[in-house]
């Protein structure tokens, strides 16, 4: 079975003097802004493509790696993963850094840095990702 | 000039009985739950990876329209882009589907379609998005 997820832009005027909004459409979680200037310059209030790739890529890479552990016989009591995604305008998107700390009873550091880099490779956002170089820095706790 | 954006996932437990959220860091727009059930089974209330990937690429898309709208002298009045990101378990991410409306003074259909064209394969998601097919269909209003 597949599922199809939809999300819909609405944007008004140019790029620079205009403004748009966003919303995700299929779970009905918000509507959020989106401009160029928080795009190009960076925001502490307005959303951009690249956070919401950077929400995509960290909640993927730690279904992917919550699932690698399981299958290992390691299930983890917890992990986070930040995506740190870059932009240069004029240039695009250069790169997702996953910065990961995980709590797993009874893993060695060794197989928990091969299982990271396995899914770090093989999560489905990172595999739909193949335009951008994915760097991985990631600890046991 | 580079911008970093951030969005950081927790997760607890294994894929299947486990549950997280995901956090829009950058600028604090919100904090969401996710689940394997949402995300392998669809959902009306849960978002997923695909539907803030959806919602990358259509504010993207909608962007870097509006640019080459600008540029070609024909600034949009007003741009509407649905991405429909299709998620298949086991498989991965196998398509994003660009669904446009656009009403845009002065300009004619044959144009619309090169420059819509244009921003598919050009806008900085799609570049990122290499490894899954893209699709548009664009209409002037």
């Amino acid at each position: 079975m597949s599922v199809t997820s939809e999300a819909t832009s609405i944007w008004q005027g140019s790029l620079a003097a205009g403004s748009g909004t966003v919303n995700l459409d299929s779970s009905g979680s918000g509507t959020f802004e989106v401009n160029w200037k928080a795009r190009s310059e960076g925001s502490s209030t307005t959303t951009t493509p690249e956070e919401l790739l950077a929400a995509a890529h960290a909640a993927c890479f730690s279904m992917a790696l919550s699932n690698a552990l399981t299958s290992n016989g390691t299930p983890p009591e917890s992990i986070q993963a930040t995506a740190s995604v870059t932009f240069k305008p004029g240039t695009g998107i250069t790169g997702s850094h996953l910065l990961v700390n995980a709590i797993v009873p009874g893993l060695s550091p060794a197989d928990f840095d091969r299982l990271a880099n396995d899914a770090k490779t093989n999560c489905p956002v990172s595999r739909a990702l193949t335009g951008v170089a994915i760097t991985l820095e990631a600890t046991l706790a």
